[in-house]
């Protein structure tokens, strides 16, 4: 197994301010190259730190990849680190000083005495040129490991990962033992009774590994297995993924990555089919959601936010009667809401969502996390109701996973 | 200093699969109490991983907050790897055994042989009950050190930290020396002008410390200083942040947990005005991001999602001649689609964007990241285009962010 560790050097990221998202982005991306990520370490920007848990990640790393503390301030030292760890001096790069000087050109600059201390790197790496950012990326190797260092802005991070780092690791670890995974998604079914209908995993998984994953749109579950070839990995997945689906088949809509907007998408486009939205309390989440891919204007039309109740009279027509005998949430009020952005929208579906996210609002037979949601297509509306917890942002997630389930559910059940 | 140390244990978080923000959380609350977060380490789901690193941690920390790993499938292993590293062993806890039965109870769930075995917890632990699922946090003391085991689930962890650990920790750490920081959030200028700007930080930052942190909100600035009384640390910061505001203090909107929005908002609400949107490209996001906190109902009157040039037409009576003439993407149909939306829901301020998300549907005059935001208030409106790059994510993010920055500086400039 070539074995790879992520080491993210920030105090920002040390103190909680920023959440490593870059850690799991370089994890996914070694995974699916079947390497193994043996561990992510996170410190603070302080050099003898660095140095110490580099050396102790290399211990049982054949490839560590660091990101951060490569910008021109004063609190950036993973260079210095760098320098220290491989006994080296920083000299100035001449391409990397004609590249930044054309890139600040081009956007109207001159080149500042602090950008070009970006320009000076240690003489021993090798240059990975950034396109996106001032911080050059670096490659060092000692005893047959490699140590890459890239610059922590994510974007800039993930353009040098997929323009050199990974084509590189892909070449290194050709041959070795490779772990795969390949993730079955469901919906409609909670991750204890999940386990519970497909039974004993040791009885079908031979030698691969099963995980069970929550999430606010549905159980996962993760098969892992290895092997030395693409042939040996395939046929032992599919026949752990084959004992799984005769078990719990209804309950899984699409697999690793895949989501429940992905996959709805992809059958709305199959179909020809449209949707709009009217959203109360999520206030435009689900239509983010539902554009949240490429080619999302193919079957999305559109949608109105009415957050007051007048705006859900005035755009959707919602009966001020029904308003105010039921209330705005109601399962009446939704279904009137989703007939309504049907037509509105001249769209097949139309869902629609009314509900207290909380913390204030609730009543006592409508407590705060209370949600309706609705689903109307050709003259057909079902509405359903939710009792979510009392977190503003958890209900909001949830209440836009309810609403992609229920759609799910329509278009797998036709 | 009191040191803390978060294991996240969990294949899932070692292999990307799972972004980790319990540890983001955790430390953001242990920092708040002065406490410094020494180092994060992630491993995967064995127990020999698990005891070894434990050690490791534990050899430069007081405290170690581990998560995950607690569930009642075959796959979590935490609960064994504790016991092997106490030499303890696993015994029914009578009181837990009792709550879970309870909890299922009002769920209409009978407690099964699954979660039964949930119940089984080491007898060297200090069993801490968690009120919000069935793995009970567990509690371990060494040489002086406190271990801590919670369970992975966001929501179960952050209640358990908050009703008990976070009080514990607050305690233990009483009269030790203590860090604190205070971040500076600024808008429309970049790191490295806000860096010239501030001038030498060593100069006026006594033994404290100063980060930058960029972000597609602005860049913001962090101070951090060290003290062992309230009003020692208070006086420190105080002395740092007059420096720089009073070199940058026209950037900077807000500090600490504010956001952008979370300003706005407040502007808004204390002058009693309202705001509406019209998204195309962000498809509900600008929306969302307006309601993301308590209370934005008294602000937040509506907005439309107009994904297509037909919609723009029949939602907001954009011109046809002028959709024809410079495209949807264009100042000219922004602006108009501003002053509609104002209009329509009756606000004070209207936003509208429209651009290519990406990453098809550019041209050569309108490349890819093209967007064009408007801002309209009372007759009068304003129109800019940005250049973003070719992700779609983060196109739609640094647009939302972009809108933002543009309300902020109507609202400040007033």
């Amino acid at each position: 197994m070539f074995k790879i560790s992520v080491l993210t050097v920030g105090d920002e990221i040390c103190i909680g301010q920023v959440v490593n998202t870059n850690a799991a982005w370089i994890a996914t991306e070694c995974t699916q190259l079947g390497c193994r990520v043996a561990a992510h370490s996170i410190i603070g920007d302080e050099k003898q730190e660095i140095t110490e848990e580099l050396k102790r990640l290399l211990g049982f790393s054949d490839f560590v990849i660091i990101t951060g503390g490569l910008g021109p301030t004063h609190d950036d030292v993973t260079k210095d680190a760098l320098c220290e760890f491989f006994d080296d001096t920083l000299v100035l790069h001449e391409p990397t000083l004609h590249f930044l000087t054309n890139l600040l050109l081009r956007r109207g600059l001159a080149l500042s005495e602090r950008n070009k201390t970006q320009a000076f790197l240690p003489s021993k790496c090798r240059v990975i040129t950034n396109f996106r950012g001032t911080a050059p990326g670096m490659m060092f190797e000692r005893d047959g490991k490699t140590i890459i260092s890239l610059p922590g802005v994510p974007a800039e991070m993930q353009g040098i990962m997929t323009e050199f780092v990974l084509p590189y690791i892909a070449e290194l670890s050709r041959g070795k033992e490779c772990v795969s995974y390949r993730t079955l998604l469901t919906t409609g079914i909670t991750e204890a009774n999940l386990a519970d209908l497909i039974g004993e995993p040791a009885e079908f998984l031979e030698s691969g590994t099963l995980a069970f994953l929550p999430s606010y749109q549905g159980a996962r579950l993760r098969i892992g297995v290895r092997g030395t070839s693409a042939e040996e990995i395939d046929a032992k997945i599919a026949r752990i993924e084959e004992v799984i689906r005769n078990r719990a088949g209804k309950f899984i809509f699409g697999t690793d990555d895949d989501s429940l907007v992905s996959v709805a998408a992809r059958l709305l486009v199959e179909r020809g089919e449209t949707i709009a939205v009217a959203e109360s309390c999520t206030g435009g989440l689900l239509g983010a959601a539902l554009t949240d891919i490429a080619g999302s204007s193919s079957y999305f039309q559109g949608g109105v936010i009415t957050y007051s109740n007048n705006s859900k009279e005035s755009e959707l027509g919602v009966n001020r009667e029904t308003l105010v005998k039921f209330g705005a949430v109601s399962g009446e009020t939704v279904e009137e809401m989703a007939i309504a952005v049907c037509l509105k929208f001249k769209a097949v579906y139309g869902i629609a969502i009314s509900g207290t996210a909380g913390p204030g609002g609730g009543s006592a037979d409508k407590p705060v996390g209370t949600v309706w949601i609705a689903l109307a297509s050709s003259g057909d509306v079902i509405s359903r109701k939710f009792i979510f917890g009392s977190d503003r942002r958890i209900n909001r997630e949830r209440t836009v996973g309810a609403a992609l389930a229920m759609l799910m559910e329509k278009l797998r059940g036709k």
